[in-house]
């Protein structure tokens, strides 16, 4: 393939295989059709537990059934954690229930809960300020609206109370923690999250209020009188528990060692079906495998998929792949994740340093254009692509996803058939051309192509 | 008032204090402060119960406060129902929780639930026609999409399930009901609502899927195997349980006899905090009587305000308001309730025999065409109607109401300051203007305006 002038009309350097791939993506279900059937016939797949397990399964067999080669799994093991219970309610002045979740991974409060007084904090930042000591006994509230960007800029500030608040908050005495859902929409679902405790911290709970029952919270507070509220939260740590890698492959004709990985992860948190998070990653990257499996297309390179395990409560597929495959990643030529909904892609960003001709041209084919800013492939890409390999992204469009994000309501019904098809349409068309390429994309690798 | 040639302009026929009322309406926020105050500071306030005693309390103090005379309770006893426990899961072929709820009224599972196969009833219709028996221990599951409209006329075909489900499955020898909620979102809330049974049919469970999880429900039934349920929800009857209607008024100063009732529903359901059904109806009829106040308006007749209880239930403040006032339901001269959200008016309906000329006159100055159907005035006033009150009504856009109605999503950031002061200029001027006029509106009644 020779690399001409790359345009914005989608045509240079294109070929018709090339456009066979965009057509029969666009206008086919293959995307749509595996997440449709993992949420539908799996639900929600909690990492570590045996649903994620019946999710394993049916990836499996899907990938067979699509005509993935070498389809196995890489086990792995986590620290299980699981939800129970979950209530809380103000008991003055104004008695009600409040609607809130636990955060991932967080501990308990004692059976039957906890009875105290609010302290409020508008922001995490207001909370780091505060003096040590002073919060004994209560329950702190946090606060702090995440703002709506089609890049998801939000998420990264607003999550710091979701990361950190149980550290800060028990640091200076306090007894649990709730905060404003990470998120941009003003429904009554909170939102989930993995959350993580600080060594020399002693853990307290801590959940999230949906933003309604925040914005409750806010205004009784505002009244001036002191707030009580009852708290009880029942998840639990249940140990060693099993997870996996799903692996299926196109193997390459000419040079099958060479690895062009699309991913996504497998495993959705409990409280929906994991629709947008990240069942619709594994249709797009799974449908476009078959989308170059049925038009009887064999690359020069090896595509992979890989449905990562157990994502969500720390990126622990993206480590344990990396792990397992340290001795070729060298042989892994570019990388990339789909993990941000089902909204078709608005720019391509590169996690490369050489030969991303390639890239540049695809992206010129989807009339994507370059972003500026770099990428690391991916949330289970970036444990790899630290170690060198070199990434790429279709960056979607992300503005509406954080209203979904770890809710009950990431369901099937909130994916556009066509949306995601254009996603598979990307997802095809760069794996087929990266591993027919001679390029590699790393700068220490001599480029044949140039 | 002279009644001159009424156009759109909004100008014919009205003086300077009927600018004032608008102006003051429109760059208040009487109506919300009020629900506001109502949805923090009480919240849910399900019929019956103590949290429907507090908004009683609340009311009482409301009106008194923004300078209502004759602050009252009618008292009256309803039949108590509270929610228990509700849970759902489909046990095979693909094992995940189902989001559901209770209709209200709804009788309880056995203890500790049931399991069994699902019968699909794509619409209530269906379970109509199907033949006696047949559905021996089965959980029934209808389905039947609800469809928007700006006067909800999609809700009485859609609310047949909710009605009546219970009784035509179980004359055919069902165990238990789910219906796909009634409403016209697609988020993970449940809605319920009240239903009933049947004398002559044994009482059986009735539950409301969310829209998402009845699509859930749906695909996996297509995929052709036996579905099985397991089914728990533990509501209860509570016994005889108080409620009752808050009464306020502006005493007329030549006809305090005569009444110009504007009301609304005091009760919402327990899963929300009742911010568009009723709160929104409190602070436009209360807060449109605060402006005359603050106005410093006395009108010839009486302007009373009704808080009325248990509606959701049945219409039982709507009801026993009637029965109390049977003896002075001829000096009713016009009755009207808002119960339809916070979202403007864009018609007004006309309930009345004669003498509508001031309610035409109302209409031209907020730019209100006159709709073309009657109307009975809203659900607390239909019992009155039937007795002869004339009525008439603002039609509020209620495209969108159904999306959050008896869900627990119907909270007060669905609430725009902006269209909640559109409603309360509109009643203020209403009853200011019915409240002043020599008309009456009964059609046997001499209308002394002509
Ligand atoms: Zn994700
Ligand atoms: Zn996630
Ligand atoms: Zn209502
Ligand atoms: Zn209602």
């Amino acid at each position: 393939v020779s690399v001409g002038q790359v345009g914005m009309d989608g045509s240079d350097g294109m070929d018709a295989v090339d456009f066979q791939i965009l057509e029969q993506s666009r206008s086919g279900t293959q995307g749509y059709d595996i997440v449709e059937g993992l949420t539908t016939e799996v639900g929600e797949r909690l990492a570590g537990t045996e649903a994620e397990a019946r999710a394993r399964d049916w990836t499996v067999a899907k990938f067979k059934e699509i005509g993935l080669e070498n389809v196995r799994v890489e086990p792995f093991t986590i620290p299980g954690w699981e939800r129970g219970v979950e209530t809380a309610a103000i008991i003055s002045p104004f008695p009600q229930e409040m609607l809130l979740t636990a955060l991932g991974g967080s501990v308990a409060t004692p059976a039957g809960g906890i009875t105290s007084d609010i302290v409020y904090f508008p922001t995490f930042e207001d909370l780091e300020a505060a003096p040590m000591g002073g919060l004994d006994g209560k329950i702190v509230f946090i606060s702090g609206r995440m703002e709506k960007a089609p890049d998801g800029a939000g998420y990264g500030p607003a999550n710091r109370k979701r990361q950190s608040g149980a550290t800060e908050a028990g640091k200076r005495g306090a007894t649990a923690v709730v905060i404003r859902s990470v998120g941009t929409d003003s429904h009554r679902f909170p939102h989930t999250g993995q959350m993580r405790y600080a060594d020399d911290v002693a853990p307290i709970p801590i959940a999230a209020l949906s933003a309604p029952d925040a914005d409750q919270l806010e205004r009784i507070l505002e009244r001036g009188e002191t707030v009580r509220m009852a708290l009880n939260i029942q998840p639990r740590a249940t140990g060693d528990m099993p997870s996996g890698n799903v692996i299926g492959e196109i193997v390459g004709s000419e040079r099958p060692e060479e690895i062009v990985l699309i991913g996504a992860h497998l495993d959705s948190w409990d409280l929906g079906t994991g629709a947008i998070d990240d069942g619709a990653g594994v249709g797009i990257t799974a449908g476009a495998a078959q989308i170059l499996i049925e038009q009887g297309l064999r690359p020069k390179r090896t595509i992979r998929v890989v449905a990562f395990g157990a994502e969500e409560v720390g990126l622990l597929g993206g480590f344990a792949y990396r792990d397992r495959h340290a001795d070729d990643l060298d042989k892994h030529v570019l990388a990339t994740e789909s993990d941000f909904g089902a909204e078709p892609p608005y720019e391509v960003l590169l996690g490369v340093t050489e030969g991303d001709a390639v890239i540049r041209e695809v992206a010129a084919a989807l009339n994507l254009p370059i972003g500026t800013r770099g990428t690391n492939g991916g949330p289970d890409i970036g444990p790899m692509a630290r170690r060198g390999v070199p990434t790429m992204r279709f960056q979607q469009d992300g503005t509406d996803y954080f209203d979904l994000h770890h809710t009950p309501d990431d369901t099937l019904d909130k994916i556009d058939p066509d949306d995601i098809a254009e996603n598979v349409a990307a997802f095809a068309l760069m794996a087929w051309r990266a591993a027919n390429a001679e390029t590699d994309f790393r700068a220490d690798t001599p480029d044949t192509d140039k």
